[in-house]
């Protein structure tokens, strides 16, 4: 009798937890597990903000995928997917293809730009380790570039960021720790450099408690951070943003525009023909694409409704890495035959937004926390995300420990 | 009696040296002394390629002109010399204006582009701190940028450097070194890019020994640099460069295009009204421009004919620095009214290229020498000239000690 086939694709949070559970819990005689990944690499999606400041070199939140996974248990393919034929159960690839059994997509997600005009071509993302280092030598040629001109632009310096959910604040939390440096580094007034957060919702933050959101944006305010809330932007142009509030329009100049105000699930869920929202498929309790017994669903790309709030919990990679443990075990049980699944049930141990290198917001099962506390948890919570996936030597190569 | 004034523009190496030899030349009660520069440091132009190459960083190469000279006895002006009214004796900078009795200019060089088109507009320059910071930074976000790109430019990657003379080869000596770090840190296959040097004159390092020369040649050539020699940059254009060889044009496609091809005077200088060739002051025996006893031109900006060769000797630090102590010694001559000025006369110690980190061609007194042993001299002369301007404890502060 054939091994059945397990096929990861994508090697995040969701899919690396997945795969080193299943290296552990599945017998070499009992299936073939091929994990597919665009780059060797995995990298964390936690820490670009931080890469794309230039606060962390980007090498420190990449590592290896050979070096977490058992490469004579795990089959790894470097290549990208580019479709799903769920009838044929075969995946496509750049470079060839790929047949499976059961399936698990933990592709991440995309960047939602909810049809703004000009975001696509002229805003940069904190999406990937590329984008990260061209956001960050972006920044470093406006600064580079502002002395070169005769006639000196000071809009040249400012950095508009689109959002003021976690990745927008945290961004910017970095941002007050880099900018100085790179007056210095360039011989500018820090004067000059405008820092500006847009968000068109009515809080920065939104989802966490007012008091802590508060602190944010005050300890931001502190260090030069403008906030323009309840402001939508209505359109990226290429040297800034057009937006509108209280239907008045206004045009914000700025050498660097970041979008960083949501995700939506990857398009090859949505192009696969999987139901969907927004790229994102409302899994059953077994983490499984409805209709589609063999195709689990984990991630970004994945949706679960809270049923306190009758709203999605949000895509994190604290939720992403429970799934791969479940995703894990029900596998097991789907190959054996013999388990029963177990379903999967959010727990939100908490939630920490970092503001720079030693301060940070958060609560952590119910407790809030802000300064250094809350930056030492959030440097825990990026170790242990390590620890996970790597074990302790990951966590001594990679882990964060410059704690005030 | 009221004490003249002397003013030195200019703190390249022939200005910097005038000033600390002034210091010690003439009392307080003599002259009052004061030196204009556009920038509160100094830097090293001779080691600009490596700055913009980003092989060094651009701090070690500049260092603050008040920690070089003796503040209480040199009144320093950070000012932009705008013009000079010689018959009024008079000054005019950006921020105000100055009056002299004696004058020296030693204002350095600018870019000489031929006429070319769009050199202005698109070429990159190793002329300045601020320049080199620019090209390093533009050569970064080029790497930064291919891998984000779904259609992947090559050509993005290639860096065409205008002028095998002595800028030129030093640059690309040091992209040697840098290119195989850069790919490394953007995930570049190094076969990818492309360093190429196209120069209009028959031979690289006009002026230099053809054993030298060759050397050279194969050294770059064999980390990878492409020459074409005898081929004329007949335009620069946003995305390369159209040449022309044996009357046959051709567009070569790079995103950095760097002109190393050559200086001139300073257009202050054109525009005073000396008598100049491009911008340099053919000077006396005493370094002064012609008809005008109280105005002393060194540097870049003054041309002294070799009369062995009938040809002017290139501007290099080397004699701006000779120059700026004869200079510093005619004006005690000139205020004393006691002592006789000297006239001025080259000495040609030597001159080293650097190929990079730990490779060199050059000679020195008249012998020649290539490898470790040339590339130890290039940095003994490099720090000579911190040691002239700057005595030991500068050459422990900035020097290269990075022997191989």
């Amino acid at each position: 009798m054939r091994k059945p086939r397990v096929v990861v694709l994508g090697a995040g949070y969701g899919g690396l937890i997945t795969v080193t559970r299943l290296q552990k819990l599945i017998g070499v005689s009992e299936a073939e597990i091929t994990l597919v990944n665009k780059n060797n690499y995995h990298y964390e999606t936690t820490w670009l903000h931080e890469a794309s400041a230039g606060t962390l070199h980007h090498d420190r939140a990449r590592y290896p995928i050979r070096e977490v996974i058992n490469t004579s248990r795990i089959h790894f393919m470097k290549d990208t997917v580019v479709a799903i034929d769920k009838q044929a159960k075969v995946v496509t690839l750049e470079k060839g293809q790929v047949e499976y059994d059961y399936l698990v997509i933990s592709l991440g997600s995309h960047p939602e730009t909810f049809g703004i005009k000009g975001l696509k071509e002229y805003a940069f993302g904190i999406t990937s380790i590329d984008s990260a280092r061209q956001l960050r030598e972006h920044i470093e040629y406006q600064f580079a570039t502002y002395n070169m001109e005769k006639d000196k632009k000071v809009e040249r310096l400012a950095i508009i960021v689109g959002g003021a959910g976690f990745t927008g604040i945290e961004f910017l939390g970095e941002l007050g720790n880099r900018i100085p440096k790179l007056c210095k580094e360039y011989d500018i007034d820090f004067q000059k450099v405008r820092m500006i957060c847009v968000e068109a919702a009515p809080t920065a933050l939104p989802g966490f408690d007012p008091g802590l959101v508060n602190y944010a944006v005050k300890y931001l305010q502190k260090k030069g951070v403008e906030f323009r809330i309840g402001t939508a932007i209505k359109e990226c142009i290429k040297d800034g943003i057009i937006v509108s509030k209280d239907n008045r329009m206004e045009t914000i100049k700025a050498g660097t525009v970041v979008w960083a105000a949501g995700v939506r699930g990857n398009s090859v869920v949505e192009e696969a023909g999987f139901e969907n929202i927004r790229g994102r498929v409302k899994v059953d309790d077994y983490l499984r694409a409805p209709g589609h017994e063999d195709v689990f669903v984990i991630g970004d790309c994945s949706l679960i409704i809270n049923e306190e709030t009758n709203r999605p919990y949000p895509p994190t990679a604290q939720i992403a890495m429970q799934q791969g443990e479940v995703c894990a075990k029900n596998l097991q049980a789907a190959i054996s035959g013999s388990k029963k699944m177990i379903s999967f049930t959010p727990v939100m141990k908490g939630s920490v937004a970092s503001l720079g290198d030693h301060d940070a917001v958060g609560f952590v099962f119910g407790k809030k926390f802000v300064g250094s506390k809350a930056s030492f948890m959030k440097k825990m919570i990026d170790n242990r995300a390590l620890y996970m996936i790597g074990g302790p030597s990951l966590v001594m190569k990679k882990g964060k420990f410059n704690f005030l």
